[in-house]
């Protein structure tokens, strides 16, 4: 077969997981800002790849200085923000540069308190969710999806599991009442570019966490639902829900052994295998972008 | 806004890492066959979601006895095989069922040597690149994508990248000899999922490897593009071939200061942020399926 | 040399990280306690060695059921008292049994707020610090530790580091003002066993965290200091504290290149290597008890 | 209570987790050395901790730099000796270091395959064990441990368990033919620090797997015993062994809902919990050294 016959196809390339940690320092109360960012370029790269011409490949180690200057020269702001202006200034200012995928994950950091105050400039970091955002820029199509990942939450009654088809291999018994819990990774993707995005996320975010509370479950799917659609019903400015939520199975333990009764109260919390759902909802009308999509973190 | 406006997308449920090891034991000279799989079931699972009913919901529970009760039936033999035959008894055996994406990880194992013999049934982790397969089924359309992980290769010179563009942010000097290490995810799609899949995965792993190491490397870009047109090339079973290497800097120490000069020898192995190069390869007229590849691990 | 000759010295048996999740639900405000529990035997097991007599074995499977039986049969409470009561059952109920070591990590949830409402039965996990105990038993002689690890802290100010010997290899500039970050591992050995734990283990990591957060540090190694004494200091139950704290390099990105300043903005957040700064600190008279320290997790 | 009370205990400091990759290349047939190495200094820094006094602090980032700078100028060799010769450097370089605790971590490079013959500059991480090492000085008193971790074996059968005691909560069925699996971390201390330790090395790690392939398994202690046993009765110049190997559970699938049978071929490979077994054997007449384990990696 000829060599000719090869075409390359996909193809991106860039930094990944620059740690960035910005103080601003205007005022004795400090402020901190502490994001991953990884920068993927897409564009015209055909020559490096074929012939190792590099004359169209921004270095790696440049697209990580832009990160470092542009945290100096503009701030960061709502991670989607600092992304959309580092996309920009790589699609307009390289001719051969036609878009890119750019990912941030943002650190939060509560301040410690001292005797009862928050502190001016010590800080402790939050572990609840990781907000993340990726940006999907190809020239003047620009999309911009929101989310977090390692939510995990648990309902300790107020889920249910029955009904579901008995094959030949189904030992699973029907349950009224078991424990649910899953780590949410949600994304969103927004309408319009033009959001508050730091005003929208706890929004949405909350939104979630609260559906997920009030939600009297009859399957991990019928949660998943209810839970994308409370925001496409109460959030306009988005477009498009997606949720990959493992089922971190609770395991009622059998004391029956031991003399013990165990009206749902003690549980082994398996590791694996656990239950994997995934869920995209979107509004009737809406068009589909399934390439912003691709390989966006979190789904399997 | 109206419920009636929210819409069910792509959706996909399943059971995710189950810990499969098979031992075949009709000699005194044991074989152990080592996976972790994941079924993904797509089809008609709306009713589960908007209102609860699980009636079309084959339990993740059933989908992992399925596997256990399969490899004891059916053995297990190469992993794509296996997924293949999984994903038949889902999509033929249930009417909801319309395909699915199952994935499976292969963990090898050596015999331990005794007096530099094999030993018949005492086995040791091996730990080079972990062997990944994907069967993607939407009814009667069949893909097959085999691949590894975790492959840590470098190269100790034959590396070189200069001459690329320098803007206000580039600061990297340009070099002809350089350290090259990364860490290979693979994965290559056959054109026909009619193939002796054992038999020809050390054949492609091999010639990527070797392809590596063969290269005059002019950019990570160019080194990934040779390694895909080598098997694209050598393999006319293989349609499609993807390569995510993170570029694992290796940086050069300053000894200059201890009055020590660095002739390439002393590196600091750098964590983070490291470059991300991916490409896709195939051959002309060859029919894109981005689908397929949507969310296969290993790509960011 | 003849088999005789061979001792068997310390050893110890147990399971490892048994996942316990426990509801109280006697009301409709459910409470939900989470540790991940290890426990280690000790005492006359040396048939089991030596002959592969088990005759004194008690199975690490009926560890953890005892573990998931005493959840039920007397509730969890504090970590702390839990592992007390598993251990007083082995050391007291198997005359082989002597003693052993007992860990818990404690795994914190907070309720899902809704509409600003917590949650009756829906939580969330908190991912702040984890909470640790040891409980080292040597027939009556018991010692508690408590403490905890992840506590991610930072000071944007208030840290200098100067006056530290240079010799050939040092290259390190003085600085009167740098960013100091470290993830705090901290245990604390109990002067008695009766103590109201968990009310104690919160006035004692927030009493750690202020005082990092208040310390004009010189160094980490003071800060350490300050941490431990002002716990030794105000809690007179607390007889001995250690710290392990790794300093997370914050690197002062240099901008000039690009003709930028960077009056302590913008960091890089460095991996690794890291400084690894580890302290004991104890009052005068305080017998020392190193063998209980022995393999506490988070000490290199 | 004054604060003249509170005294500083043992403490330790230094740089944690140095990747260090050295590459000789006198000839075109390269060399690759790749090692992650830890240095922690002992002494008397009481001012450093109490007044923030750094005058006798030899900076971390010195600490570093010196490991680069040795590698250069001495090479690197075995771990074993690479460590000795940084120790005596910080113990007879500066007198207020009085000894230290220094520790590597060995990552093993293969030659990649070219048409069978192995390559002269390009490398593939082998991912077997991974080899460690920890020097222990104090002034003149020097010991050396060597070690691995990471070595997953698993025997198909030659393993049993029973003639456990039975209480109130054990429910295990006996068994005389079970998976047994584990992952060895394994260290033992040289008698003496004069041995060539690249060629001892291998020697005591094959013996070790080896013992573990032959023994019939009554428990995992017993074969435990056994390794340990194997080592001290072939190895004049080990003075101790000691083990840390958790009991990787293999669970016997239950395949009768579904009418099969199950004669020891279908296994779940479960995470947690795992048992965890630990042992040190020694030679009679052997000086105990506590206070040189303490904390060493791997065990819990």
């Amino acid at each position: 077969m000829a060599a000719g016959d090869v075409v390359l196809g996909t193809n991106q390339y860039g930094k990944a997981e620059v740690r960035l940690v910005r103080v601003t320092r205007d005022t004795p109360v400090h402020e901190i800002e502490d994001l991953t960012v990884t920068t993927q370029l897409r564009g015209d790269f055909t020559a490096c790849h074929t012939a190792g011409d590099n004359a169209h490949v921004v270095a790696t180690d440049t697209q990580k200085n832009t990160v470092y200057a542009f945290a100096r020269q503009h701030g960061v702001g709502s991670p989607e923000r600092f992304l959309l202006r580092l996309a920009r200034h790589f699609v307009d200012g390289f001719e051969q540069v036609t878009g890119g995928r750019f990912v941030a994950d943002v650190h939060a950091w509560d301040r410690i308190a001292v005797d009862g105050q928050a502190h001016d400039h010590a800080f402790v970091r939050t572990g609840r969710e990781t907000r993340r955002t990726v940006v999907h820029v190809d020239r003047d199509d620009v999309h911009v999806l929101s989310g977090f990942t390692g939510a995990t939450v648990l309902k300790s009654t107020g889920s249910e599991f029955w009904g579901f088809p008995r094959d030949t291999y189904t030992t699973l018994p029907e349950t009224k009442d078991r424990v649910l819990a899953t780590s949410v990774t949600a994304w969103w993707r927004w309408a319009d570019p033009d959001v508050d995005f730091d005003a929208r996320y706890p929004v949405v975010r909350d939104l979630l966490l609260a559906t997920f509370a009030q939600v009297h479950s009859l399957a991990l799917q019928h949660t998943i639902y209810e839970m994308g659609r409370a925001v496409l019903e109460s959030c306009a400015d988005v477009a498009e829900v997606r949720l990959s939520c493992p089922n971190k199975h609770h395991v009622l333990v059998d004391l029956e052994p031991f003399g013990l009764d165990n009206p749902n109260e003690v549980f082994h919390a398996a590791d694996r295998p656990y239950g994997l759902i995934e869920a995209a909802l979107h509004r009737e009308g809406d068009t589909p972008v399934p390439h912003v999509w691709a390989s966006v973190p979190g789904f399997v």
